[in-house]
């Protein structure tokens, strides 16, 4: 359910890129998202025995609408640096989390998760990502970006973003 | 700060409007909220010593931001009817909620709020909403509205907005 | 027409603003807009026998296609600042070429057209929108924005909304 | 530049899909159009001694302008459909001009061109497309979609998008 209102946002991203790089790098987000990712949980459903139809008419829980609404509208209200301090808690966040782990822990039941978002591949999109926001930050803000008004604002949307992906990790905690 | 959010999602049904009887009841909506009930708010909490400007700066609640953000991404997500889906629920739920508790209270502390919701001025405004989404209803999917899928998927998003405004009010009745 | 369209990109100023000042001076222009300037044309029309509906029923020039969904897919895809740039030209236009005109222009036919827009109120409405934009920027950019590159970016959409603007007046020189 | 932004259209209807069926039919036309058409366009220009840079720095024509923004503003303001049935005349008015030139054009210049879109792979898109929006309407309106007010709202959206088409082929027959 996440990874659909997720994919979602990366194509508004594309929507609202103003070079061909920034356009390229959201559009094949999209695509690894919607016809890998998406067909992974669906099989993995499909092997537990959920059908995509059962999966469609679940009920978003408000952890999860909290999450997924603001990232989208804070793309709809703003433009496309507003829709990268959204999304970015989520991408680089497991990224991290998942290279901290993967030297903190030891082999435990989730050690198979920790590698796959401290691996390298993940850990390359994570830097393209990096890569993707420093640019957009410098091609409209200039280099001294880090000192304007603007980033500070920025740095609200990614505390507020990352407050509720806080939220969204806490829902599997609690019951239903 | 939920006003804010609430006059926002009404000012874009202003744009979202197809014809001039649906932008007039909009526009005339966002300028009570804006010039009058945000003024009442600021001038209430001027009266408590908060200024604009901390207003301003507060920080919203969880279930705050997952009631607002789910209106207005609607909104931009949708079309007209979408909005009046997710907007309905606050408008008609504060209605709905002030008659009852006329009929049942008897006299006590909130007595005042009471009155305002159950009052002619505030359900001649639920009338006057629910007249816009019934024409609106019908200008768009003709007499037999109530029959199609649309009409359907128009009640998850008021079930939606209905549990999401749950949480909204409950979030007074947890700690901060 | 014309109207209608303008009046909803205020109305998505008015969602996409950042403080309440940005707020309520977007939503007293949709006030005004919808509740004064709109109801006189349709009365200027009524008074020709033009009827409300057959006004709404008009198709749409190119012209006036063209300017106003550029004016509101700029807002839609940008931020405030890129619907403030996209409308600026329209409302700054009237008031420079109002205020020109009245200076150069003798007694002639369209001496009224030019009083009011050359008049102390449009002119004072003129300078209360730069003021709006001026805050905006430098709330967003700081003191330091005609350095930055989104400031060029923001002057690239002023010259396109121009180049439509100029547009729309000249399709009133061509035949239909 | 007309790819740039008709692929940004369709990232949006990636945004605004309701099914993930919907979903991945929009995305895989995203990438089509970014990954493959947009390179084939940026690798001929280069041919020509045209960079990627002089490219994205050319100023849009007025048709242009009309036309694109006109499609984007329709997917903002409505929904998927309105999305889909700005689009409609791009798509599939392509196939029709091709098939029907295929048939009456003898051996002539752009004999290439006719057959490109005459051709299989590309009638292939414009049937699967045109699934697409019939499944679209009927999940939304139900099988009596043709007699609704939103089928005929639909069409004069496909009306006014066919229009600009038509001036945006004009447009070459302009001089500059």
């Amino acid at each position: 359910m996440f990874l659909i209102h997720f994919a979602r946002a990366w194509a508004l991203a594309v929507a609202k890129a103003e070079t061909l790089e920034e356009m390229k790098t959201a559009a094949a987000t999209v695509h690894a998202l919607v016809h890998h990712e998406m067909q992974l949980h669906i099989d993995t459903c499909a092997g537990e025995g959920v059908s995509q139809a059962e999966l469609e008419a679940t009920p978003e829980a408000a952890e999860n609408l909290a999450y997924t609404r603001y990232v989208l509208e804070a793309g709809y209200s703003g433009d496309f640096l507003d829709l990268m301090a959204a999304l970015a808690p989520c991408v680089l966040g497991y990224g991290e989390i998942g290279a901290r782990l993967a030297a903190e822990a030891g082999e435990m039941p989730y050690r198979g998760w920790i590698d796959t978002y401290a691996g390298k591949e993940y850990q390359d999109v994570c830097r393209s990502v990096g890569r993707l926001i420093d640019r957009a930050l410098e091609r409209r803000l200039g280099p001294g970006w880090a000192a304007l008004p603007r980033w500070r604002q920025l740095c609200r949307r990614i505390e507020v973003a990352t407050r509720l992906e806080v939220g969204f990790w806490g829902m599997n905690l609690r019951g239903p």
